[in-house]
């Protein structure tokens, strides 16, 4: 039986006049799309073309909730109350449901953004929260988490769909946890290097750490990023590499778009 | 047969911070409330809150989505393509939706709101731009529009279920046109003459102008405000004289909330 | 020699068609006002009618500039680069400036809002680098400060003129920081109490905690709350007792406004 | 005696996490740089680089002054009363005062920008309560207008120090108003056309039309954009033609930076 991975990558993330990213050339890449839902990035009609777009190439469709704060992008860490982060996330669902369905797709998947998936990242109580709140507007949705935080936790305690990714461009530690970005090579600039990684990590089921260790984990998915040249590289590497290695890209569960 | 009428009321127009109107006084009074979305008005919070309450009341909701004017509160005109006013409506309904279905609720209906409103007033392939945009993405939401405007025209030429509806507390022109707001008696601070107009009008089927003439027109629905005490006496009154006169309060279509 | 102290309150707080506090009452009240910059509440044409206010009644005009959050008044702590900190503190003393330039009026102080105030009471650093900032773009400014924490040791340390200040309606810990306001007595709703309490703390020049102890200080304001009909009241009573008491009202400093 | 001319463009215009032109490849170039300040673009830290960068390269700073609508980029007409208008300009001005201040450098003149502009450029009394409010916060700033419009007339009838600027790349009418974007060679692209033109124009003191007519002006400063790789070469071009024919490149007034 052939191996599948899912391939996804945050979009829409332009906002008015300001572009931002190469949504395009991801779009070709990519099997599923994380689309910014307005907060932190992205507008109605940035949301409206993204989908648009990505029904047209048959790649799935996420909402991507974050913290309202566009001046800081969703990356400034918040300290509301859970249920304010409820809401939060429920509008956002809800608003990027519509937009999914005048474009002619629906939303299979969320993934939270920013500052928002790193706290989730750490505290199962606020992944839980946010997962609910998810769930309580769009009870079929998949739960996209980050295998080995608290994220992958909650999403299991809820018994919810949940597709479980793991970073492209990103070493890990021993513990599965992402190597501090101030540390030298916690991002992975070579293409090359990205892409046999990723590849040998998706065939095994396991994260390869910095130190060579394997930690076994379910991988569903795999992030990419679009917003620069060197990323889009990346990108497209880890693509053609999975391929090579006779790793087949489909969205994650099996299901149509 | 009992003659019934609906009362509508803008609430959820609070954000962070600052309150704005009696919502839980316009709450035992209303039997639908348009619910700000979060442009003009409202956040994921207050909208929670309003449609709980609603639900609470058995009063019915509607998403009122206005302009991306939070510091004009919607009351400024953009000219805006028509294309990204669709988006702008469907983001908004389908943000409310999601709200709804959190609080035990549904989006019945939808009512433009501020120079959004005035604009499709006016302009009926506006109107039926936003309408269209409505439906596209909550196929069986009834069209909340003025009585005798351009909003009346393109709901009823898309064939879509309509409430119409008529204001509590202004003054008509012979031509069914509001009288302006600069002109003396354009709007009614009296609240036992609000309340004997607006029943005579339901009960009539008519627009009842200035001139004292008739103009026929269908009403589904009173127009109230709550953003001031005096506007909630009124709202009162109104509804105190259509019970007088033996005219039922429920909501618009005769459907269950 | 008479005794002297001033009253401070933060005042416009208005955003757009949304109003909060009573600053009319206010302003016959205080003999300061701190007023918003239009980050965290504020806007350009609340700034100009409340300085205006403030200079047709003799008040001294401050600015109180806060965090980049409307929806969170200010009351979210944000994590944001020093450097960062000092352009937001300059960007909104500048735009205060030129405000009270044309309200016929100048900035005679500057006071940190909400979670940035917060945050520079328990970080010399932050309340540094902030008051360096405020001076950098104006040299002649009074730094408010609160008594007994990092602000004041940090405007010491700058040898920058400074006004120190308590608070009128919360209780002291014996180590002069303010009790928790999840502990019982916290907060001073009494105006009979608060008026006394805050008159015998000028009179004595100390702080005067829940358990009776006495923290000498330097005290050449007062903060008064005007967002609630309860808050007005306190603030005329504490006005009335220091009058009472023998103390005279006058902007810190001594000089004209 | 040798002629001279100011080069300007718009600058500072990204936003948090957006960019937008290529402020370092245009800070060679110009002269003159009209920096967004926070409404319609740029932010307090943009501000604080644009003009720290300005200062470095000799380049005078403008505040431009735009509608506060971030998503529209302040393109959108907004109907404010005059008063408000007023405030909104000086708020602006008053915070770009400050980042210039902390920049090492000072507000020269003030620009209006996008749909603000092109409404001063029409209305006479709209321009002059905007330049009037610029003048009562920095009476010694420079009105740069737009040569021929109401913005012209409007500095001329209030005596005060002013700046005529033409367009790098736009066509003109025989009543040198500009050739609608709509039309074909509105918009000129070919930076030797562009470079010749311009030049042409600044050595005859005249706008020379699309039908080759000469309408005799006064020419201060040339108006370049950087928003594109395009935009950039023609604003070098223009700089190049000028310099070979002669004409020096110089802030306008002859004043030091």
């Amino acid at each position: 039986m052939t191996q599948t991975v899912d391939l996804n990558a945050d979009m829409g993330e332009s906002y008015g006049a300001w572009t931002m990213g190469d949504d395009a050339a991801l779009l070709n890449i990519v099997t599923s799309a994380n689309v910014a839902c307005g907060f932190h990035a992205g507008d109605w009609n940035v949301m409206a073309a993204t989908m648009r777009a990505a029904v047209a190439n048959g790649v799935g469709i996420g909402a991507h909730p974050g913290f309202p704060d566009l001046h800081g992008f969703g990356r400034q860490r918040m300290n509301m109350p859970l249920a304010s982060l409820q809401n939060l996330v429920r509008y956002q669902i809800g608003a990027a449901q519509a937009m999914a369905m005048a474009a002619g797709g629906r939303i299979r998947h969320v993934k939270l953004h920013g500052a928002l998936a790193n706290m989730a990242s750490e505290d199962q109580e606020l992944a839980t929260a946010c997962y609910r709140a998810a769930l309580s507007v769009a009870p079929d949705i998949v739960l996209m988490v980050l295998a080995g935080t608290a994220q992958q936790r909650a999403a299991q305690a809820l018994g919810a769909p949940t597709a479980c990714e793991i970073f492209a461009d990103r070493a890990y530690n021993d513990d599965a946890s992402l190597v501090d970005r101030s540390r030298p090579g916690a991002v992975i600039h070579d293409p090359g290097l990205a892409g046999q990684r990723v590849s040998r990590m998706v065939r095994e089921g396991a994260i390869i750490t910095e130190s060579g260790n394997r930690v076994p984990t379910r991988i569903d998915t795999i992030c990419l990023h679009g917003d620069t040249p060197a990323a889009v590289r990346i990108a497209a590497e880890v693509r053609r590499c999975l391929k090579a290695d006779g790793v087949e890209l489909a969205l994650f569960g099996g299901e149509p778009v």
